[in-house]
């Protein structure tokens, strides 16, 4: 038995949540330990470094890519590896695929070299399943007003931003479509749950 | 006038900090802006990042490597660039060179990996000249030991360790000769202190 690497991606408010408690639970009922983590944050470097980042001041944009991936350094090393080579299945809320997205396609640097610092932080450790929730920006500001939840500094950000991170999310879909799956956030959560659990069984089987 | 970015470097106990203050001074005295500064920490938030990295718990080493690029981002893009465009001189403990001896050389991370992120970090601003204050670790340990200070993770590491940074630093420098000023640091403070401002005033004349 093997370990299973899966990551949910996509912005603020798209259901990644849900949807990964929803498939921790359905795994836990069939006997395989589930390690439930995020990036930033998962560890406590990460989380100083997280609290650093959202609510700190004036970050170069540099310094904070070079943040991420100091926190994915950390994580992979201390979490995610060590879950993996026991066989556990890591469902993760966010990972590479956002550090793409929010720093190469929605800021000023360039995507190549976020996913060389990223690469060098995992050691080249990508995700078996990669699932986005694909929103448009509209839903996941609602969802996130309806929750009242206060803005942090990149929710606060513009929408055009966000319509950016989301065409960025996409376009890394189509470069890798075996390692994604990507589902229409607006379906109802059961549908989604349903279809997460289609991929990942068939990944469970091989 | 233009700008001039004087970096020292060196183990702890070398003399940095009492060669940083007395070519400042003089610095002074002739009319320049000085911009006294250091790496880790020289910004809100570097100070944040070399807390956890000197007194937080075990941290990964691409982590780690990746943390002190950070701090170099934003302490570039908010002290140095901004000071050297005014045409101030810049005068810093420790920089690229630090990273390389104690990551590359004294580490298992792959020495030109760490140049490449530090050269992104700060986007390939290197020093008009390095002083390598070199002394044996034995040297440093002593004069640790007189100031009463208590050790930090770094400095508790063994000497084996602070041989490899010593040979790290004195590789740096014997492949760019011109940017560096190696001094042994064993000479009286008046004799480095003359040694250093000979070049410096040879870089003002430019």
């Amino acid at each position: 038995m093997s370990g299973l690497f899966i990551t949910l991606e996509g912005g603020d408010g798209a259901g990644k949540t849900t949807q990964a408690e929803l498939l921790s639970r359905w795994l836990g009922e069939r006997g395989r330990e589930v390690v439930r983590t995020r990036e930033p944050g998962g560890t406590p470097l990460g989380a100083a470094l997280r609290e650093q980042l959202l609510h700190g001041g004036e970050v170069d944009p540099r310094a904070e890519a070079l943040l991420y991936a100091a926190d994915r350094a950390q994580h992979v090393a201390q979490i995610v590896r060590p879950a993996l080579a026991r066989g556990a299945v890591v469902v993760q809320d966010r990972y590479i695929d956002s550090s793409l997205a929010y720093q190469g396609a929605g800021r000023v640097l360039d995507p190549a070299e976020i996913r060389e610092i990223s690469e060098w932080a995992s050691r080249g450790l990508w995700p078996d399943l990669t699932v986005l929730l694909d929103a448009a920006p509209e839903l996941g500001a609602a969802r996130r007003a309806a929750r009242g939840g206060s803005a942090d500094r990149l929710e606060a950000e513009e929408s055009g931003f966000h319509r950016a991170v989301r065409e960025g999310f996409l376009a890394l879909a189509r470069n890798e479509p075996g390692r994604f799956l990507v589902l229409d956030a607006v379906l109802p959560v059961a549908e989604l749950h349903g279809a997460v659990v289609a991929r990942v069984a068939g990944l469970l089987d091989r």
